[in-house]
Formats: structure tokens, sequence, C-alpha cells
């Protein structure tokens, strides 16, 4: 019988971040394309932000010093370039965005004011107030955004206001997913009495939501050749995601295609339930991730361990779980033999397990009603109530 | 002057969420173009899960209270059909998600017995273990997935498995979104010395990484007749998103247009820094969701205030924040007389302020840094360190 490894979830992951670097291959999108990529260069501030002295309110801009009360010399709209032109007792009223003149250094806003067409009464005001100068947000020339940085609606703030209309990102990985079992059926065939269908199809749709692009290769049959003919042909992907065929059982050709192939395997087996049946390694340029064969397992597993490293593998720097530390609000028994990644509902308060962590890994409905996995590693028999536990969101 | 409303940022929500429903348009989609749209029917079971009793291990079926040592009749895969025909002191070889005939009870695992080709010894195991019985997860006719949930990979994993391969689903929101001011230019123009570009457009790429399609118009000059007319012509739209023009300024001419056209006002002007500017209402059919002029208070206040409204319209049951509730790690003074919406990196250990929200709401780089809100009500100084605060992941 074939041996697994028996490192934890968290070591094995860390095991093959190490070994995963990010794809060499770059190219130059416009801005409205380049929403959830990842910066494969540092974007430079082209201008000062503000790039000039500006008002920050509505008001009235005047120069500390001045009387109580102040006669309009004129108004200012944003987009309007005005040569300073105030005597004393004067003021601008000004509108937000607005250009202020260096002859204002204050800006108070209109409903701290009492003013009509032609006058206004100022209270006290901190010099500078209301004012947002020239460059103190960002100076021309410093790095505005880092390499790895996954582009969201905050860069493209940043890169507009700028702007740039173009930036260097990583191409999309090219990841082929394949499922394996002769039993199953896809949902769009006629399935028999004793046949299942085939639900790790989802697996598709996990990644093309956190912006994977995806091409769904379909079932493969439990057959040594054809499993290792698919490997040898489709080598030209980045990565290789397939579910089922590596535990062991006697129609786990996955494994057995791979052996014959030259594969060099970073981990086959992980001490975690669910997910023990879980292959990560490499053949020729190839990154192969080896899923369970059951859904919940298989979805769990690509969450916990999958995802990372193929973030690693599209240049985030971003790329490791984002724990929040919570508490458990209803206590489960785990197995101390292993680690256990844990689905369930993160609430407000706390951690609630699904199914008192009773489901199992051949079920859909807890992943129905999770929005969060917990880990808790070997050692422990209980997580007791009020326990603080690491847990990511999904 | 215009006189502001002073609900709170959660009262206004709140008094909007009442008055706005799920759009009544429905469309039937295939799986594959299901992910991220909203269930607009009830998805019932068309079969039993499991749909027969199976194996939930690679391992031997035997019936309790046989001899410890077994022989082996035969090896049932994953998909074979196979009548009971066990005599006894005998099992079954049988593998994961394979039918178990009805004259076993009970699955050992490998890892847990000794055995060659013709024989195996179990260990002490309790009846029914490692057995699925049919119908134990999910029965036929049962409500599966609710109406108005949103359709991700869990739901797909489902879809799949029930092999339902199209639902019926809520259509997309046809959103226009507009920017208001001649000032600003497009990041694609020429700037001059004293013009801004438009960082607003970010609006289109937060709303597009949650799923909703944005037609953008682009930059509306601040013009009253111009304003009149774009509302008059695009009201084919169920929303139309602005920024800017509406505060209390002498080029808002967009809450002009829209008091001159009937617009029925739900909220104009909401008692939160950043985002005083805030304006929601229906003008005919067309939901109007007027953001800050800032680019900082517009995604902030999108984030807070119009991302659940649009989720509601959009059919989604689960339209509100998912807040959780965390300690605060780094004390910071706020404004008794107001809401706060505050920007903030969740780490594993709690809530970190963004500059000591001492950031100006025409700045975009503390949305580079935040990767969350939290929202403090009105009535403190002071958020002290280690006090528990509600924020929401942005």
């Amino acid at each position: 019988m074939r041996k697994l490894d028996s490192l934890g979830i968290l070591e094995s992951l860390d095991l093959v971040l190490d070994k995963v670097e990010a794809i060499s291959w770059k190219q130059r999108v416009f801005l409205d394309g380049a929403v959830g990529k990842i910066l494969a260069e540092d974007v430079v501030a082209k201008r000062d932000l503000p790039l000039f002295d500006n008002s920050a309110m509505d008001g009235f801009a005047f120069k500390q010093g001045s009387p109580k009360k102040l006669k309009i010399k004129k108004t200012i709209f944003a987009g309007d370039v005005v040569e300073p032109c105030l005597e004393e007792g004067e003021c601008y009223k000004i509108m937000t965005g607005a250009f202020v003149p260096s002859d204002a250094d204050t800006v108070i806003p209109f409903e701290k004011c009492k003013f009509d067409e032609e006058f206004v009464e100022i209270d006290e005001v901190k010099e500078g107030a209301n004012l947002r100068k020239r460059g103190e947000e960002v100076k021309e020339g410093q790095v505005l955004i880092k390499k790895g940085t996954k582009i969201t609606f905050a860069e493209v703030a940043m890169l507009a206001a700028q702007g740039i209309t173009n930036v260097e990102v990583y191409r999309d990985l090219r990841i082929c997913f394949v499922v394996s079992g002769s039993e199953l059926k896809e949902s769009f065939e006629e399935a028999g009495e004793f046949e299942a269908y085939n639900a790790n199809y989802a697996l598709k749709a996990l990644l093309r939501e956190r912006g994977f692009n995806v091409d769904y290769y379909g079932i493969l049959p439990d057959n040594f050749e054809k499993t290792k003919g698919f490997f040898e042909k489709y080598l030209n992907y980045d990565v290789i995601i397939t579910t089922g065929g590596i535990s062991q059982g006697e129609a786990d050709f996955v494994i057995d295609a791979l052996n014959e192939l030259n594969f060099e395997k970073y981990i086959h087996g992980i001490l975690v339930k669910p997910g023990r049946a879980t292959l990560a390694g490499k053949l020729g340029d190839t990154l192969i991730l080896g899923m369970p064969g059951n859904p919940l397992s298989a979805i769990v597993q690509m969450l916990s361990f999958g995802v990372p490293i193929l973030e690693k593998l599209r240049g985030n720097r971003n790329f490791y779980h984002k724990f929040v530390e919570i508490e458990n609000r209803k206590s489960f028994k785990v197995n101390p033999g292993k680690d256990h990644t844990i689905l369930g509902e993160i609430k407000k308060d706390g951690f609630y397990v699904i199914d008192n962590y009773k489901y199992g890994s051949g079920m859909i409905t807890p992943l129905l009603k999770a929005n969060g996995i917990a880990i808790v590693e070997k050692g422990k028999k209980v997580v007791e109530e009020n326990e603080k536990i690491k847990a990511f969101f999904i």
C-alpha cells in the first residue's frame, strides 16, 4: 500500500510555498482590464497629491490675522485658476477641491459662519484648517503601490488619480482542472440509480470566484494509460489540478501515472481531516495539485491548501491566509492525532462549528452553511467553548 | 443654504433598506453562468443524497457479528452495481464511494486492518462505521437552497450533485454611474497644472468586484440644464449612481436638478464622517444613490451605505454588513456629535486604525492600506485601545 506523508496542514503548505515562485511572464494592461490582476512592477508617483493647495470644504478662504468680518472678494470654483488678489479685510468664497491662492492660508466651512452676498463673519479656526497642501499625501517619484499587489478598487483610485492608464501585471495563470473517477456523471448527463453526479465541478466556480481562469477538462476515467496520456499531453499548462485518484485505493491511477512520469513530489498526504489524500509536486514545468475525491474534502482542501499556493504562483505578495483570531462558541471534539480544517459560521461574536463537526466528507450541505474555516492543529481532543481559535473567511 | 438630514449611518441605511425591494425580473441560466448571481427560486432536491448506501473509505465491507478473520469475496469499485452475495465469514473489498450491498453494514478502512490477497483480519469498529446511508444528507423534495441566496461554489457543488443544470436567478441590475465635476479630467486625458484627475472612476471597479455590472457615463459638467437632461434621459436604468454635486456648494447641480424632477427623497445628508453629503431616493422607477465628491468619502460611503442597498435590490437575502466584533488596538479620537466610518487593517488580533484616523477625505493612500471599515456611532470622544468595536471586511 502507498505510504502517505504525515506533515500537518500548515507545515505542508509552508513546504510547498517555499518551492513556488511567481511566474515570470508579464503583460501590460489598461486600467479597466487591470482589476483583479497582480502588479508586476512598482508603481511610482507621476505627480504630487494633492497637485496644488486646495480647499477641503465649501466655505471661505482667508489669511490668519484678518479681521472677524470679511468682504467676499470673489468666488473660486473647482477648476478655476486664480491669481492672489486679496486686500486687507477680504476673503474668497471657495468650493471643495478648488485652488487656494497663496494669499489665503485657512478655510472655514459655510456652516461655521454667518454670511450674506457681500460679507462673512468668521469664527475662530486653526491656521491651515481645511486646506490641503500640495504634496501632503504623495510626492512625485515615491513608490505608490508595490509589485505583487492585487489591483482592487483602491489601487484603481490611486492609478486614476495619478493619470496612470496602464500597468504591468503578471499574466493569468493557465490552469487545467480534471476530475478523476469513472463512476461520476456530469450534471448534464443522465445518472443511473447507482451513479453519483460530479460535484467537484464546483472547484471551477471556486477558482473563478477568486479570479483564476480555469479550463475544465472533464472526467478522466480510472485507467492508467489514459491518465498517463492526459498528463503527457497537457503539460503546457502552468498548473494541473486534479480531484481523486491519489489515495490508497486500487483505482487510484493519478498517482500511479505521475510516478511513472518523473514526477517531483513535494507532498503526498497531509495529516489533516478532511484531506488526507492531497498531492503537490512538479511534472516538467507544470505544478500539479491533487485534491481529494470527496467534494467537501476537495473544496476545503483547495481553500486551505491550494489557493495560497496559486496566489503565490500568480505573483500575489499577500498570498497567505488572512487569519482572524476569534472565540469558539460551541465545543466540539477532534482527533488529537491530526490537524483539522473545520467548516463554521463566523458571526459577530465568534465561530460556530457546522453540525458539531459531525458532518461527513462526502456531504455538501455543510458547505452551504459555512462562511469560514478554522484550523485546529493536532494535540487536542476537544475545542472548548470560549477558546480562541484561528479561522479565515471563505 | 440646503439643509441636510441628520440621521446616523446605520439608521439612514435601515431607512433606505426598508424602501427597497428585490427587482421582479428573473431569468433562467445554466450552471456555468450562475456563479455570482442571486437565486430567484427555492431549489428543491431531485434525488436523495447519498443516492445509495456507499462506502466513505477504501477498505472492507462486512456484517457486524462476523468472525475476526474474513475471506475477501470480491472487490467493489465506485460505479459497480453488485447483488448481495456474502456467505458466512466473507467480506467485500471496497473503494470510496462504491455501492455497499445490503448484506454488509459496516466498513473498516485499510489502515486499520491486516490483509493479503485473500484474507483480512478486522479490528473492533462501530456498526455502521464509514457507511453513508441513502438519504442521510438530503431527502428528495426538501428545499436545498433558498430563494435570495447568492450562488457561490458551495451552491454549484449542490446543484451539480443533484444533476440540476439550470436555475432561475434575478437578472443583473442595470446600473449607470456618473461623476459630477467640471474640474475633473479622466486618467486618459491631459490634466493641467491645476486640474485633478477623476479617481471616483474606482467606484466602477469596486462594484465590479462585488459582481455588479456598471455602465460608466463619464463626467457630467457643473451645469444645471445638462444635469437635468442627463437624469431625464437615463431613467431606463434601475440605479443611477452619482458622485459629487449634492452638498452645499454653489456648483452642486445634481441635487438642484433632482429637486426639479419630482425626486422622492429618502435621505439627503447623513451624520457621519466621512460622507455627510450622501443622497438616496427615487426618480420614477430609478433608484438614485448620490455619493460624496471626494474619492475616499465616495468609496467608504459606497461600501458602508451603497453596497447593502444594491445587494437588497438585486435580490440577495444576505444583503447586510457581515460585522465582526473585534478589539481596537490603537486608540484614536472621534467627534461625539456624529457617527464615523473608519478605515483600518483587520489583523489576527484586532483592528488597527489607519494613520490614527487623521487622514483627510480627499486622500487615497488610506484606501491602499485598509482591509476593513469600523463603524463607531456618535456619543464617543475616544475609541480606546482594547475596546470592542464592530467592523466589516472590504
